[in-house]
């Protein structure tokens, strides 16, 4: 199958994450209408990315929950899981790590990392914490794919280029200092300040 | 001026952040592919946006930084400032009640809410916590404009509502559960693992 867009991959994550909520209650089909409600988008939107994955819905019924789930999985999923580690286990961190607990089969929390004496080698919101100078050591024993950076932003560059200087494959940055990695690393970034004064610009406006 | 689209808004608040980290490193002008560069974009989009704002760059000098970081100041910030609420003080809710301290001079976090007995009444992370009840009174009293929302997921239907109800005029959702409210809350919404899930999709595809 060829690579999805990224905004699609992302509706796909929201969709799957709604039908779950969905079949918590109970339910057994859905409409796209009704996706597209709780989403805030239109059910053509929704239609066109589902048809995208190769699935129709069943006219009057809607779509099989159980089974868009599956599907979904199959598309966006690693097949064996991927490992991730939590980069600083400062409050977002351990945020972060809490929200992956429970929530994910396919992705798996295998260590944090941290300079702190004090968290290295416990155990912090149901991860262990190793120094960070361990990583090069680690990564190939527990086979980490991907990071979450969660660490202050003066530290975000260095920190990068040891990570990409032993081999990780994707990074989430959730520092507020924009990276630059190789293309052979796949990098997202998300600062949450940027949408704070996005809700602040709009609130201004309606004034 | 007429109201910017919501992407707009949101490289000048991450232009503002480049260009005050520029100015620490004691620069006084910068070019728009340098910016561009910084959040890998095009520079054509970095004019575009500063041309909408109604500022042009000197030839072979390029954008004098101070005047930059003022004016996109005047366009997205508020001009008495916002008083920012955070709702929910565990690991997430700290964090970003962290993130904003000393950072913004014209977004103010007033308080926090919680229910939780240990943190209510005390100053946490540099802000005081309150009991979620207490909001109702206090909204007005601390001229609460905008919620940060960074409670339990199974929370975020029933705390919006009574915000919405309070009169709260903008929310940033943290949780995963996506939110309806009227047309004259402004809504923004984010969520953690779909970016994670995106960095899965796209280093599985690498493969």
């Amino acid at each position: 199958m060829k690579t999805l867009p990224g905004k699609t991959v992302e509706r796909l994550s929201q969709y799957r994450r709604m039908l779950t909520a969905t079949l918590e209650s109970n339910r057994s089909y859905i409409f796209s209408h009704e996706l597209a409600a709780m989403l805030h988008i239109t059910a053509v939107q929704v239609r066109r990315d589902l048809m995208l994955i190769g699935y129709g819905s069943v006219m009057r019924k809607g779509y099989d929950i159980r089974e868009l789930i599956k599907a979904i999985g199959v598309i966006i999923d690693p097949p064996e899981g991927l490992n991730v580690a939590i980069i600083g286990l400062g409050n977002l961190g351990r945020a972060i790590t809490g929200y992956f607990m429970g929530k994910r089969t396919n992705m798996n929390v295998v260590a944090a990392f941290d300079v702190d004496q004090q968290k290295v080698d416990k155990v912090i919101a149901g991860v262990r914490c190793w120094h960070i100078d361990q990583f090069r050591k680690l990564k190939p024993e527990l086979n980490i794919a991907i990071a979450v950076l969660a660490i202050p932003t003066e530290q975000a560059v260095m920190v990068t280029e040891m990570l990409v200087s032993n081999g990780i494959r994707g990074i989430m940055n959730f520092t507020t200092k924009p990276l630059n990695v190789p293309d052979t690393v796949y990098l997202e970034e998300y600062d949450m300040i940027t949408s704070i004064e996005k809700v602040a610009y709009f609130v201004k406006q309606n004034q």
